[in-house]
């Protein structure tokens, strides 16, 4: 059997989802076929050159419902029953009930795989849609009890040519993990968010940068989100129950340290500093920074003199360098020196910072 | 009576706020002395040219206490015995308590006014320190009942030395305005972090950038953040237990979303769609989008044809105009041509963006 190769594809709903696909994969060259019940969304998706709204004339390689989880399933039976494709998935942001649906509505799941790209804006519409929107995100890829091995492939095609990277789960599994990491934090966002509504604009005033990441997402268009959040209630109930316990401990912690009784202070003291440093064990898994590959760091050492703006000058050569720092620490001696400057960089970095700063007069420790 | 202009300060506590207020003035112009009990941190700000590690010979214009919440009374009443500088502040993320202990502490109140620039950095100690870190922040003063009006000058010049916005209220004010906009957010995102900690790997690959945003404050020093949270304990969790009412609303919406009666589940859409829709309303607020001066906005309108691609040409004609793009709507006529895009610029580039979109055929509406 030769390598499955997309050639046509049919994208059904031209939002942001499935225009930055259609973009993605008329890059790659495939032939893009688009529909949507709005012909002016559809209209504005051709015009950004994501595809043809010309329907196809014969059954294309895949067909991507991109329309709201509630109407998944209901959209996936009426295109087999058109025999518009031969291979169906979809990239709707729950799982479990767009798949219940299909089953529940007669389609052939051995011809379908559910599907879900890690990624969005705040925003939505095909105006919003860019080529590269997947480029790099995970896209979770949920088979049915019966999904042909044929059907994933040409989905795994679709995920590549996006530039995604393909993680198969069950439906199931798949929206406890997106209730987790997106859709109470959604709800959470929006909770925080709500409580600014009406406070006083001195108060508004004092807003910095954390707060605005953190509410971030709550700018999101409200309908779609709410069928996200309808769709896996369940699922997102039980994970705020168990976030509300942690806030209810957390809110004894401070009462007790607000008192005067010394072991009462101390215990609150305990409570909420063990969930600060468990809040960054958590940060640390997704980070970024962490985990991946950190062996690829190496260090360059340099010692610090006394002079004053002796460390901005340093930072001004290794600037020059045109080297990226992705750590410092300054390690003090008690002598004289102002101490011992440690430099991460990328791992094959550091030989060339290190000539450099020997060049400019720094002395390697 | 000449307006009061600052030759010389004091800044006792070189970590990052600290540090950063020193190489702000130090750029000005300002004589900057730093002092720390570290004696390795205060050399390495002055190896990063914030100041001179030596004493001031004689009074400074002002002292600056940047440190930890707790030692501020303690350090100002130390300082004030001294004598060390004319004018007196700090930059405590908390003010009540600071306030209530320098009078306990019998401190000359006159001269001293609380500070708080909202600014900071998810890690902290001098090698972080910016000269450039409270540009365009707003910086909380805080008088006492007594604060004399040249110390609140001397306060007011720090903070336009150091490129940020003022804002005068009570301290008691502040600490409930911190507490909604900054301390209890950061438990928040402390909480949902540390749900990641023992989530499985397959979960936490399923993160994107909403996540990573919300819990980024997440990441912070939890030493530092156990005391602030602990100098403002009470205001913190009152406003957490607010949050927590609503989280259990939200719980109750989705459960009644996810039942088969259909008048509980209309009811429960409704709650949970109403806070989506007061989170976006309470984010507008500090979106930095909205409110400020929505006027200075002028539109573009182009009329877009059928042609496969035409948007995209558009786009690109756009971004060779050299015209940043604030918003983009699409309006669809019910004829031909596939719409009339609406594109939103800053004031005062709307007549250059059109002349140049003409220039390439693209026909005004």
């Amino acid at each position: 059997m030769e390598p499955a190769v997309m050639h046509s594809a049919l994208v059904i709903g031209t939002g942001l989802m499935g225009t930055s696909a259609a973009l993605a994969l008329r890059a790659r060259g495939v032939d893009v076929h688009l529909r949507d019940v709005d012909p002016g969304v559809v209209r504005t998706a051709q015009a950004l050159g994501a595809g043809t709204a010309r329907p196809p004339m014969e059954p294309v390689d895949l067909a991507i419902v991109a329309v709201p989880p509630p109407l998944v399933g209901r959209v996936l039976a009426d295109a087999q029953a058109e025999g518009v494709a031969r291979h169906y998935t979809d990239v709707a942001s729950v799982k479990a009930e767009p798949q219940h649906e299909a089953i529940a509505l007669g389609c052939d799941t051995s011809r379908y795989i559910g599907g879900h790209p890690m990624a969005g804006a705040s925003r939505s519409g095909p105006l919003t849609a860019r080529a590269d929107l997947f480029e790099g995100r995970t896209w979770a890829l949920t088979p049915t009890a019966d999904t042909d091995t044929e059907t994933l492939n040409t989905a795994l095609e679709l995920v590549a040519l996006c530039g995604a990277v393909p993680v198969v789960m069950e439906a199931a599994a798949h929206d406890r993990a997106v209730a987790l990491v997106s859709h109470a934090p959604h709800v959470v966002a929006s909770l925080v968010a709500m409580r600014l509504r009406d406070a006083g604009e001195r108060a508004v005033s004092l807003a910095g940068p954390g707060l605005r990441d953190l509410t971030r997402i709550a700018e999101a268009d409200a309908r779609l989100w709410l069928d996200i959040l309808s769709a896996n209630a369940g699922a997102v109930a039980d994970l705020l129950e168990e976030l509300g316990d942690d806030l209810d401990r957390a809110v004894e912690g401070l009462r007790s340290i607000a008192t005067t009784d010394e072991a009462k202070r101390r215990s609150g003291t305990e409570t909420v500093g063990s969930m600060l440093r468990n809040g960054q064990l958590g940060r640390e898994r997704i980070s970024g920074k962490h985990g991946v590959q950190p062996e690829r760091f190496e260090t360059v050492t340099v010692a610090i003199g006394d002079q004053p703006g002796e460390l901005a000058r340093l930072f001004k050569d290794v600037d020059r360098a045109g080297v990226n720092v992705e750590d410092l620490r300054i390690e003090h001696a008690s002598g004289r020196p102002a101490g011992i400057l440690h430099i991460s960089v990328a791992a094959g970095r550091a030989t060339s910072l290190s000539t450099a700063l020997q060049d400019q007069g720094w002395r390697r420790r």
